[in-house]
């Protein structure tokens, strides 16, 4: 598995960190983070064209593309801080479901596998399956939470006669042991699907769903605190999916399913930076970004700063930084 | 007045609900809803498009187009919960304001005074004029509060020379003695039009009108409370306009007449099934809709979204429902 | 300097208030506010298009071109209630920045020397520079405050081996001692620039910024009252500068530089009306609008409605309103 | 009728030429073409927008708007050779067709019974109807022959229930007699419209129609040499009629009806040279641009061009110019 | 296999044809011509978005959708004077490449073994391989010829390590033995694909590629006068393959690889009516419309014309027509 | 002058060949091309967006990114059969032309000073002063022929002001000497400018300039011939510049001053590939490619087509290619 570039389009990495080969195990396990781009849109349902987000991800950015993005509310450079490498695509031929699963999972695998943490860059939101059960094949099966944004549960079961679109990996992965239904937080809910028989299997398998009338009605700040305490309960470590559709179609147009009524991009900026600063992240994917759809790159920017919140999450828990929200940017004032 | 169809281009109903016939008096009886589109853009002030509103609203959706739509928060699926069914476009040719103005206002009496429902597509807002008296000469003049979401109070008098624009359906309403003023709701209003006379003639009628400065002050949810005691104020039931572009041009940019700081797509969501859910709605309208100008389909989802969280608001009221909005979508957690 | 019309495409002046000469002196004391275009996009350094900006603000309106707007809460007329005039662009050849910069700075003290508050219409951020240096050359170095909207603190030292750019006026500002840097306040900022040191050379000059994390954390409403009681600390006026990227690009996309996760357009209009209602403003620029970045004209349309929201302020603090954002809009209810 | 400015959007006029009042009988006479708006779509059977056609088509032009266009292949400047003056809209109220079209006839005839020359810029093609009538009101019914570029006979009898559409205009101006049959030209019609009746009744008024296979077999020079000597005969003067969808898609996409296989925008402009240059050109319009669907403004810079080569053609006979195609542009070489 | 209407969004047929089921073999053999979509997008090498291409191809046009299209040129109607239906699509689930193919194969040859011309909508170019091994089933293996419009081969290989892209299905029809290679005319090829190796295979295989250059240098029409001699030497029918990106970009950019240089809307269509109208075609596909990178859907358009065309030249041939591209349109002149 | 990379975005390499720096004179002396982007819109008179070109030029195409390119139609593979390498981006700060103009002087005179052929990639076409004085400064001034493509002369002499805009390079080029008015071929103008003033200096200096009506009446192939033979009249190289607007708005949108009926893109293609085939080729340019105003990277795609049919011609001519137009593809028939 020596490393492919980039699937489609020119070859560059993820604002300009170096490369890494996913043979090259003492470069990933000397890695904190390592990005995986799966640029695979034979999942979905709907509109394709997720096959070209982790191009999208990885370069939309009006700054130098120098591998240095100084955090201005937490002071931490996640770039520097941390060491971040960039894995190239996994080869993912459009039409082969099966060989190119078990691509991914064996990619995502060989990173976890040295105790590094794999960001995953989609893709439809099939690809969580190998993301999650590698991560979970490392950690141990039933030792990871799942902290799921979406506007879908994503359980269902079957789909166009087939196991593996991009509404069902959710239980692919709790029926296969990798995660527990008990762990699974998800958070962003909303709309018309999936319908009673499959919401009766959610709640058979005690999952949490938090429905966006109940973050209105309550609070995101409350929902969280509620799921990170379920999150850490016999958890050894929690695993981050980050479906962009959970924003609202005003802020995430360029995505293949949009329901509208969902997070603001604050939110969801927010939401993601706290979690990766107060829980022991171990795996992240962040999927659905169809740049086709996408008007002047806002869903791409998007999610490009969905992976930085998380990075600089990640380094300030590493560097035990106590940040204060309501503080104020400079000192003196 | 047999079916018509769509106006423009292939013919399809609202996510595939059975067709009815306007002359089918017994199926319309036998409805809860009937969906009737009104292509008509010869009303508005300003950016065409919405003759291809009821189109794009019925036609928007990732889902099957399967006649199912279970609401996740609810647990009713108003398309099967109610019987919903699609009488095609009336046929409203560009440039005939008056004949078009009268083929729907017949149309929409034909539903009415069946008792049921009409959920009428737009169409520009000029199409009220014609909706709302046909459900007031059911109900009788005065026996219908309206409630009205939109940026602008389109009680103009004359506009271009012609009493019938965009502009101006609230106050021919109301001259018309179909509804009065004073259990006239109107909820999103900012921006900088109309001038002093035309507020001068609103508070002479009063209206209740809640400008986004007050939303903002007040919070939504006060407002509404406030609305929904005025609207049941001695009258029998409710007709319910929602002009997209209450909207933030953010989450509704395919407008004619977008104006910018409105309501959030979700806002907006949560007030429309509230509204259906807590008072007797006779008649629905959703206008505004101009797919020329939409990005990504986003302005035809959230329409289409208006449509169903009425739909399911009706249904869960017609069950009895007592719904908890900060309640658990599973139970069990 | 003769009046130039505009730089680029058809001739035509804000909503059509009349034109002004900028050697008539007399006419420009005569007058509340003049409008000047500055259609410059040579300081940018990503995607370009603000060259556009002037033209697109001054046009992007549906209502009639009539030199009238009623604001519906404050009850002002902003554009009959004050003398509104349009003194075109200043000519700004692309690629010629340091003549450009001198024109554009002569164009606004002939506004401001005559006691009359310009309104800027951009261009890039690096047009502040002569901008809030002009207004400076009036009042006094050292007595004008600046509330600046942005994404970004624009305080780099050199870009691209330039110093002025448009990361870079608020810098170039505080340094040649037009503007004290505590007086200076921030509002939106975000994001992952700029870095440490630049940030300690802004503590160093005491700027308040307030980035988006404490303001999400404390509420806008109260920063902007923390800002207001620093703003009028023995200085004599208020710059406003306002640019477009403070806002989420989900509601701003037509922007050079987009950070996600900024304010909505309610919240901006809302905070700048209040400015200018409460503080002595003395000049104002709207800035970094790139229409071929825009769609359906949202982000010209929210510039607009920045300007007006200025301007209906102004009045109505000329006509000493005592609004209450609270009340109803009409009487009697 | 004094002049009325733009009914969309600022106003401005024709690439910068005067304005001209049209009760100014002189001023009208004085002119040698005068450029009337037409803001009309409310003909159009399918996609909205060409309202913004006349904005568009004055506006769209990188030049300076300057009221100078000088020739390169002809060597005159259309607008300082001839006396060009634009007249601004007719205020045409969306959903109004009898009066609109009543009002755009009295403004056309204004202009023809002075001698001079009307451009009206569409608007839909059923404007038309008003525009050659009343050039035939002024020089004879049957006197003034037809040359009409188009995808579409624009000959049908009722459509939508009404007479007066954008695909029914050329058949009520041969049944009123304002122009014959037999002096009828049309060009580059294609595609599956209108049915035999309606091609049975062209042919029983002697109309001749070149559709684009005849085109291609025989060359479009060939064809516009045949028409040429028809229009001549016995006629005193030709109307042209341009509708912007007589080019292919690919050159012309911002229109309401495309019909696949037309000419290249080449093609287009040198026809209308031809025609103006070497026939006695008596009204003119050019229709059919709909800005909502064009992309980069290349269809409005096509309609824009259209004018031009066809003033340039009038200013070049009006000098009495003897133009060699095959020359070179410079002389010398 | 019952009819399972579109796969993707509302369900509707042709224009408005009537539906037919694919079990119904007395309805398909009572059929001239048979609609069946392949909305799959799983074989393309880069751009996806065809799946959306058959709901495009049949919708996409301003005229009624009534079941009746008059040409022009022909005087023949395609859907009266032939019985087309539509059967709907194949259910091809994205990322299932062998079932999909097969499904798909077994769809066509259900319509092809009545004896019936089966018009199948794409999809990618990938379903070529089971629409004319399906045709060839039935008239026996090598005794169709092949007329392929393309920029491209289509005769790879291996890609992405799979033998069933969009670039491959030639070589398999050929190496299959399903299509004769010295019997396989391809029109348009350009560019930088595929390299020697392939070359050296086709020429191998006794192929006949028409590249651009060769036919601007003899005329498009002299290289089909060649290509229907060959197709027609000892094989019984032909097989039209037509991949929209064989037109330019400019004529059509909806598409998934798109290469400058190519047909113009009108040379294809020309091409396919005369191909339709000279041969014994028995089976057609169109394929390669990528509807999100589409523009006012102008590469739908041509697609929707492209099979209208096809049709009319079938049911001319059908009639027995002589037709003279050269005459007048209407008669008596 | 170490190797810079590209000035905005992720950096990568036209179609993925090695990177070179601009200080190793081995390795440019080694090169037959060196790619140069010149990311410089400072110059453009209207619609900017030229600085994103060289990143579109480089990366837009739908092959892989692996450096090799064979021409179907000449045999060839330029990448393969000539050292191509890219030296990136000269940093061209936005707003400093005068610096800017110097370092890509520089810059293409490290390159052509070797002996090598630049192919710069613009950027505005104010690049051409810098790229072809430095090749006139190797090759000796007057000593190099000017073929170029573009719908406007851009010999104009001040413009808002300044010597050095887009609208003038090629004044500036001969005023200087580097190259011979009379040695000057233009090809594709039209449209209304210059005006009379500076066609007499074109003519005074003996320019030959073909305007698309003596194309059309010639044919392009005859004007090529003529233009050919002046090209080599006593010169030693040529000099290519191909303004990509000099191709019809609808085959080539993205760019900042579209003027309609130009050249088709494969009559640009079939005219770069003679030239580079046929003459002694120095040094080119492909400029005003404006990504934000193309749509579905068309333009991009065509402008990367010029660059490799540019590179195949040079290949072509390299190994003495004796290639005949109108032969078929394949051998054998």
């Amino acid at each position: 598995m020596t490393r492919y570039g980039q699937q489609f389009g020119p070859d560059f990495t993820f604002l300009g960190v170096d490369p890494v080969d996913l043979e090259d195990t003492e470069a990933l396990a000397a890695a904190d983070v390592v990005i995986v781009g799966a640029p695979w849109d034979g999942g979905t349902s709907h509109r394709p064209g997720t096959r070209f987000g982790p191009q999208a991800i990885r370069g939309t950015d009006y700054l130098g593309h120098d591998g240095s993005r100084p955090h201005l509310a937490l002071r931490v450079d996640a770039m520097q801080d941390l060491r971040v490498v960039d894995a190239g695509d996994v080869e993912m031929p459009p039409g082969e479901q099966e060989r190119s699963r078990q691509a991914l999972e064996d990619a995502v695998y060989a990173v976890a596998s040295q105790g590094t943490v794999p960001l995953v860059l989609g893709g439809d939101h099939s690809i969580t399956l190998p993301d999650a059960t590698a991560v979970a094949r490392h950690l141990g099966f039933g030792r990871v939470s799942m902290i799921h944004f979406d506007a879908h549960a994503d359980t269902g079961h079957i789909e166009f006669g087939s196991l593996y679109g991009h509404g069902q990996p959710m239980r692919r992965l709790i029926e296969s042991g990798a995660l527990r239904g008990d762990r699974f937080l998800q958070v962003g809910l909303r709309g018309y699907w999936p319908g009673p028989e499959t919401l009766d299997w959610m709640a058979s398998q005690s999952m949490r769903s938090f429905e966006m009338t109940e973050i209105v009605a309550r609070g995101l700040g409350a929902c969280l605190d509620e799921a990170f305490e379920i999150a850490l309960d016999d958890c050894d470590a929690v695993f981050l999916s980050v479906d962009i559709d959970v924003c609202d179609p005003g802020h995430a147009p360029g995505t293949g399913t949009p329901e509208p009524g969902g997070l603001s991009s604050r939110e969801l900026l927010d939401a993601v930076r706290r979690i990766c600063l107060e829980l022991p992240v171990a795996g992240i994917d962040v999927v659905e970004v169809s740049p086709p759809y996408d008007h002047a790159d806002i869903t791409a920017a998007l999610a490009n700063r969905v992976c930085l919140e998380a990075l600089s999450g990640i380094a300030a828990r590493k560097v035990g930084l106590d940040h204060d929200p309501a503080g104020p940017l400079l000192e003196g004032r």
